[in-house]
């Protein structure tokens, strides 16, 4: 392990350089995301993810995480708290370059413009935890390399293949059977049975859905009872219903 | 309806207190809460509530809300955004003072200690989805009047007998069959069926669970399969995907 380099300054160039990586475009740019917390970096390791840096407080034991290939660099306090984006910063972050998992592709989850971080978080967690090893997010779909989104997936994002596609692409061409999400003309959830074959499931933005030119490519719509008073579901909610009503 | 009354000075005494129930000790002292836009405004309206305050923009139409037994008071745009917790203020909000609707309570949610805003709002949406008409929350779970509860609820909590009541009592004076989520010793939800009578749901806290003593006083422990990599569900998906399995 070459020595770690100390950094007290926040005016340092390479600190400004990592504290860029909050923005998705800087993230897109440098192939580089940043994560924060010993398990998020426990679990990018253990999962062949890219460490590029290893960024510990000064008095924080980083030793069980560096290795000889990458950049350590301990920080002053005021230098970490300005590249985590916690009110707590943690005392160990990285950044990393993401590694696709490999991927049987027998469930899918397509993701068709869901906006709250939180939500695409959670996606990715409750995916992983039902056997959904691929996620395909639409373009307009938020960033799944932000801290929200990072924070709420807990690693999971490390164990699934997420790609960016065309929605209405990726269910036309999807090799195995598709069903999204649809208030009309849809099938309840409760008496669909599992499919043969690979199966993809598809789910829409927060406020308008599915979109219909992508509605207009999956083979099955469904829906999920609601004897209540809601008229919806939260997108996760519903995606956590489905998702383990047709898990592995 | 009265004449509304105009304000358009922050420092006015009666906006300094309407932005005090941003504080949850206010919320107690005042029995009165902060609810924001039209969409909350109606359900309100439509299911009971006591609306003391309109606070309306002042050129915002509120008449289809107004009645003559609630103050009106039409603002300026700095005032709103004072009292708005959005970072785009909505045209109109009201204080309102909440009264339980009648529950049967054959379907109940126990709450031991929730945390996360989101995750209450989105359960009690969830609750509301699937007919489970009353919710306890123990004293240790976060608020369920604050603006990002309200919100992520999205009317559900109008719709719910919310009750605040310890955790343990509740579960052991329970007149029927209590299931909570466990890790250990607990039978898969899957094999589960609905149980005859009333039917109690316990979930606990994100980061410890169901409390030890709570546990103790189930009828059943119960837990979701996960078959894939993650370690844990968000609890508001663990909720949803219960009760969706004992829903109405």
């Amino acid at each position: 392990m070459v020595a770690p380099k100390h950094i007290a300054s926040k005016d340092n160039r390479r600190i400004k350089d990592l504290k860029k990586l909050q923005q998705k475009k800087y993230r897109r740019k440098q192939d580089l995301f940043l994560i924060e917390g010993a398990h998020l970096v426990e679990e990018a390791l253990n999962h062949g993810q890219k460490v590029q840096t290893l960024i510990a407080l000064e008095d924080y034991d980083y030793s069980p995480y560096a290795t000889a290939d990458m950049e350590v660099i301990t920080v002053a306090p005021g230098v970490m708290k300005l590249l985590s984006s916690l009110e707590t910063p943690p005392g160990i972050m990285a950044a990393v370059s993401y590694r696709k998992p490999s991927s049987e592709g027998r469930r899918v989850l397509l993701l068709d413009g869901i906006q709250d971080p939180g939500n695409l978080g959670t996606l990715l967690r409750t995916a992983d935890a039902f056997g959904f090893d691929r996620v395909i997010l639409s373009p307009d779909t938020v960033d799944a390399f932000s801290d929200k989104v990072l924070r709420s997936a807990q690693g999971s994002t490390f164990h699934i293949d997420i790609t960016v596609a065309d929605a209405v692409q990726s269910a036309r061409e999807f090799n195995g059977t598709v069903l999204g999400t649809s208030l009309e003309g849809a099938s309840s959830l409760e008496q669909l049975e599992l499919p043969e074959g690979p199966l993809m499931i598809v789910l829409g933005n927060e406020g308008r859905g599915v979109s219909e030119e992508v509605l207009s490519n999956v083979d099955v719509r469904m829906k999920i009872e609601m004897p209540g008073q809601s008229e919806s579901l939260n997108v996760a909610i519903a995606g956590g219903i489905i998702m383990h009503h047709f898990k592995a």
